[in-house]
């Protein structure tokens, strides 16, 4: 095991009818002026914008609405969240969404304190010294954005994703409901959970040996997600079974399942250049990537392969022959993301084979390599996507 | 799932070399004047306090030592340390030790800040408003206090044993490396794996239904404990071994398994009685207790005991009788506390039969019961502590 540092400063606020108390939770942390952040009509429509603004004017705070967060969010949008806090002085931002609205609110956080354009930071010319404080009130179990101090943010210009850490950009408290998440599709459900299985894949794949605790917490994770995605998808009302996904994705982001041991994370960058290019969802891209990436690597520690077989997928262990449970786990792994109806293969999100080129040319290796549990180099990328292109198309 | 809050704001800084930074960590948060807590002398002796002690000095802070905690901590040793603490204008306590040295630096914290006597905080007489911050150097990987709001203290007058749990006494960081607990002698070892597996199975049993991801989480903790006391107490220098255990008592109670869930705690107390009678380590006192609880519980919940066999303790599930499966699991858990060297009866920990109205007295449960489970009388008490006697003692 690696030394660590671990906590998890987020207070998080799960249940029944927990957004309605979020002005007086602001009003505690000293927010006066509170930008409410939000993406598309369906959250004003649902009627939560309106109850989440009424529990802030309750609380004697003023209100400015921001929509408008698209799917990847755009660095276009987090200038125009930063003109608006400048403006109008904003000292709190309260995001009110997944993973993209959360993301681009930490952005417009960062940019609104500082007197620079705030791409400064993803490219590595700033670190911050102020931010705004951001909480949330999420609404989809997916990117776990809400407990992390990470934002991915594309830029327009070039459709580079990018993405930018800082302990000082991790939100302050989360509103947690589950059964605001009752109507999310099933569509965006299946890939929600699928960025959280690869929260905790890009974890569990690590050369660091003697992690046993990290390695069971993984495994409890991924077994939950197993469980419940297809209960959530039979049926959609069930709240415990939506409990359990939402705080699945907390767990699987907040590092509980990843300290003191490497990390891997090359399976989320050549995957940013998916949704990057073709804008679909980052867990359907994952859905495509994960298996490749898993092919292409198995050799390299087929033991691991086997305990994820094993144990999260209840394979039977080939004593004689371990690559072959091995194998098989990969299989179930790719026919439990085709059973919640993810993609699997290129086709499937309409990437081409002939976009490769220009995919590996974006992921600007140059001599570099990505990943750790193997280090993949331009051309091992190359032949990951050239994997995904040929997987079978989701039936 | 039942709604909850979390966070988990003690500060982990994990691994090798990590009690060396302890003085300028202590600087960055305001400290000046500090309170070094500790024990026996086996910290002394192994250079630990010396060391701690540098690094303080290098950081140029005031250093004042304070030793002598003894297991189950006493009140009259508390109030030496508010003495001291008052006398000195201390602003920071360090508590460098196990869970009886954080526990009573808990118990000054709270005392020293306060111009009544403590003991009001236990009674329920008062509410804290300023305390002084609580830090650690932990040396066993037991109580999980470093990481909880809890304080567990023994009045004299009566030797009854009582705990207080505010926000306010959590560490703001704890100091884990696994190479101070190589020296941990097997008995302690075991006793405060026990103590880990106790804090794991309060939570575990509950009538909480849907609850599928704190379940896993439970089992991964239990799982690891299962697989590396054995190995630690083959190989007490196994770091990797040690890390994981030391790692599950943090995870194990900062309630990141008990969230969401009703949860029991009548082992706890039941226990309590007996360290503080007999003045046994408390993991031995939970390991006589708990498997007794179990038996007389079981009846409850077949399905969860069976559920606690097949996937912490790897039994068989027998689908035409649960109850045989139940029972192993049971049966399976004492044999690991006899295995790792535990008591399993009254006789083991030289408590005796004829004490249990005493026992039962100082309970004070009037018409009050103990625990969620099962809610248990006086008379379910008086039972269970009647089955831990009559439990086969350790060969």
């Amino acid at each position: 095991m690696e030394n660590f540092t671990f906590s998890h400063p987020t207070r998080i606020h799960f249940g029944r009818g927990e957004e309605n108390h979020v002005g007086d939770r602001i009003r505690r942390r000293g927010g006066t002026r509170v930008l409410i952040h939000y993406g598309g009509t369906s959250a004003v429509k649902s009627g939560l914008i309106y109850r989440v603004t009424r529990s802030l004017e309750r609380a004697g705070l003023a209100t400015f609405p921001l929509g408008g967060v698209l799917p990847n969010p755009r660095s276009g949008h987090v200038r125009n969240g930063i003109e608006l806090c400048r403006k109008e002085n904003i000292d709190f931002i309260l995001a009110v969404g997944g993973g993209s609205v959360i993301d681009s609110a930490k952005a417009i956080a960062l940019g609104a304190a500082y007197t620079g354009d705030f791409w400064d930071f993803f490219d590595g010319k700033a670190i911050p010294t102020t931010v705004l404080p951001v909480a949330s009130v999420l609404t989809i179990a997916a990117a776990g954005s809400e407990v992390s101090p990470v934002t991915v943010i594309t830029r327009e210009d070039g459709m580079l994703k990018r993405h930018y850490s800082s302990e000082r950009i991790r939100p302050v408290f989360a509103v947690m409901n589950p059964e605001l998440t009752i109507t999310v599709p099933p569509y965006q459900t299946a890939s929600g959970a699928t960025d959280m299985m690869a929260h905790v894949i890009e974890r569990y794949f690590t050369n660091t040996t003697g992690v046993e605790l990290t390695d069971r917490l993984c495994e409890a994770v991924m077994l939950t997600i197993r469980t419940e995605v297809p209960r959530v998808l039979k049926d959609p009302g069930n709240y415990d079974a939506r409990a359990n996904l939402m705080w699945a994705g907390a767990i699987a982001h907040n590092d509980i399942c990843g300290v003191g041991r490497e990390q891997d994370w090359a399976s989320h960058a050549l995957e940013h250049e998916l949704s990057g290019l073709y804008d679909c969802a980052h867990g359907a891209g994952l859905a495509v990537i994960l298996p490749a990436w898993m092919e292409y690597v198995m050799q390299h520690d087929i033991a691991r392969f086997a305990q994820f077989a094993v144990r999260v997928w209840g394979c039977d262990m080939n004593f004689a022959h371990p690559e072959t449970t091995a194998r098989a786990g990969i299989d179930a792994f790719r026919a439990f993301l085709r059973q919640i109806g993810m993609p699997t293969s290129f086709a499937d999100i309409r990437a081409r084979e002939e976009d490769i080129p220009t995919l590996i040319d974006k992921l600007h290796l140059g001599h570099n390599t990505l990943g750790a549990f193997v280090k993949l180099d331009r051309n091992d990328c190359e032949n990951i996507y050239r994997l995904a292109c040929r997987q079978t198309t989701a039936p």
